[in-house]
């Protein structure tokens, strides 16, 4: 461990287009595809929004900070960044036909495992700024899984195989299709009894946002970004749910994209309409609040007030366990027993792990090296009220460390 | 005044079908229509999710509740809330032609405002329970608008006007089309001026939810009214707010249903896909947090910790007036200036109102007279962190009180 005693800070969130997968993205014509602007500069087109709007609303520029090592590298000195998770962006292999994503989840998990393994760290630079002196283990990856329509369960199953026998692949990285038809689709059920099993993480994340929603006026992505994605994570995670997964997987880690979106501010209204609805109301072992607390977040959130709400929605989980302790509500009012989150102490904190969404959300105008969505994400963790150095490095870096088995 | 020192409660969400709005329901082969079950009691089929999945998701049950007013008091009654402003449920008018829609708001302005001043408390009950034993006031209400596509800003005009004439009409309920295509439309412009110099409060309710997304498992409609509710509203003022509304009609009263569903959690990740979207980043003369102290939110989360995000985005609101103080966040940051909510007070109480969602989410078996959905909410306020005696009383009744100028 180095001489500072500032907490270790690991970005769980932070992405990467590995070459291979680059070139996937240049000989498609349609989305996800990556074109030239009238300058020549290489542009990602992602989504639906970005297409057909005007000459300046063709994609976003990609350059060397979506697959250069030395790129992501300087990035994370610039903000004190010690550890990198890092994952495959967007919109991964969902594209691909069953034997295509096959063959590249088998390249790109080599990709990964040599993008983290042949790096050592800097010493001179690691020395001021890194735990990670002794090891050189500043890059960690999560693995791709062929997760596409028509893939068979054994082929899926291969690929997890290939990610176990990779050292430094520690997760793997999931869109909320599954395999075609969501997260709560019954085939998935193999999947998730091997992932279950093999003690890997699974980050989900978003990419498709919903649909026709956001009207005539050109808002550009802003609102797709802003409001579809964490709509979409909140709605993947919510069908998972209420399709028993963490039922019958109670040891599966997830961890939610985006502080898992809109998910801690609606849980409440979500088990209420659950309760109330007789298709649904018999059909969890728990109140729809308790499985928050089993699940794990990412801090990419940008504020503070809406951060405190993640580490709330996971304190009260426990309070949730039992139905009958919902279904008896007004007993339980009539007796003033407290079912809020404990105050004065964080115990959601275990479960909140600080993000980037490098390199997304580049930096302003302006605005010099530091990247103000960085700044943002790390003022949040640094403003929450109540939170003590205690509960900000276990957010910063502890939990991560915990949650991999990070060699650090 | 009565003897009693309990706050005053007062339901800004409160719905009602009017007989003649039942009429017209009842009238229709597609939904929104009211139908007879194979025991002949009505249900009301309002969502796609409850068409056509077999005999139990045929709709809701219907009945008195919707329309008799003594069932309105007989539940206000037992939850002690002391006065309602009730509003039209949704669908609103959106199914109807301009001609019908006008006919029928002219129809049902009349009905809420007679509604209301018929009602002359019971003294006896009024002596026990209710504040409003002095002027027999405990019913107030929204009026109707004929906004559906087509329509003429003259028609709405006259139907606002026919509105403000009516002595207990004190807002209007908008659902999200505006007048076919949003709250984002252009063509809203005269109609929100005229609201706005009225003095009107806008009570913005969901109704549509959003399209393709909760998959092909049958929950019933659970996450269509957990989720789609929520996310419509949030997209809807999301919307407005991008389109420069509360810009250009800083005194416009929006009153934002289930506390502005999605809005409060993800407003600090809109800012930050704002200004990094070069369509939006120049367009609004405040940071987006700045607007959430801008508009009013009922209390209906369900549980406190929700509630107290809702607070905590309106008590920090106005440090993101600027728009520099945002755009130099990193500077900000160095400096250490701190602009997260201010803690130990909450402002944020002045623009929050309890509500119940009457007549939905009614008791569950089993439970007795109270409603569990209104108990939730009732506990949610008794429950944040913080709250003292003061804010729980504007919350419960003072805010609303001030808010339509309640005669109680």
């Amino acid at each position: 461990m180095p001489a500072t005693t500032r907490p270790l800070l690991v970005d769980v969130h932070t992405h990467i287009y590995p070459p291979s997968y680059m070139d996937l993205m240049r000989r498609r014509e349609q989305i996800p595809k990556v074109i030239k602007d009238t300058a020549g500069n290489e542009m990602v087109v992602l989504l639906k929004e970005e297409e057909g709007k005007g000459a300046n609303s063709k994609g976003r520029p990609v350059g060397p900070q979506y697959w250069d090592r030395a790129e992501k590298i300087k990035f994370m000195d610039t903000h004190g960044i010690d550890v990198s998770v890092v994952s495959l962006a967007n919109p991964w292999l969902d594209f691909l036909t069953p034997a295509e994503a096959v063959d590249a989840a088998r390249q790109l998990n080599d990709d990964m495992q040599t993008y983290c393994e042949t790096f050592k760290a800097d010493h001179a630079a690691a020395d001021s700024t890194s735990y990670s002196a002794q090891t050189g283990n500043r890059l960690f990856a999560f693995g791709s899984l062929p997760l596409v329509p028509g893939i068979s369960t054994k082929q899926v199953l291969q690929a997890l195989d290939q990610v176990k026998g990779h050292s430094y692949l520690r997760g793997i990285v999931m869109g909320t299709k599954g395999i075609g038809k969501g997260l709560d689709d019954p085939e998935m059920e193999p999947i998730y009894e091997a992932i279950a099993a093999s003690g890997l993480v699974v980050f989900v994340h978003p990419h498709y946002g919903i649909e026709n929603a956001f009207g005539e006026q050109d808002n550009g992505h802003a609102l797709a970004l802003g409001l579809g994605f964490p709509f979409e994570t909140t709605i993947a995670i919510a069908r998972l749910v209420l399709a028993g997964v963490l039922d019958r997987h109670p040891t599966l880690k997830l961890l939610l994209a985006h502080s898992a979106g809109a998910l801690p501010a609606l849980s409440s209204r979500l088990s209420s309409c659950i309760v109330h609805d007789p298709h649904v109301k018999d059909r969890l072992q728990h109140d729809f609040r308790y499985y928050l607390g089993q699940m794990y977040y990412d801090a990419v959130t940008y504020g503070p007030e809406e951060l405190a709400l993640t580490e709330r929605v996971v304190a009260r989980a426990n309070n949730y366990e039992s139905k009958d302790e919902q279904l008896a509500y007004v007993d339980r009012v009539n007796e003033r027993r407290d079912l809020t989150a404990p105050e004065g102490v964080f115990p959601g904190t275990d479960r909140i792990m600080f993000g980037t969404d490098h390199p997304f959300f580049p930096p302003l105008e302006g605005q010099g090296d530091r990247w103000k969505s960085v700044d943002e994400n790390l003022d949040a963790i640094a403003g929450v009220a109540g939170w003590g150095d205690a509960e900000r490095a276990r957010v910063m870096g502890a939990n991560a460390v915990d949650l991999f088995g990070l060699e650090v």
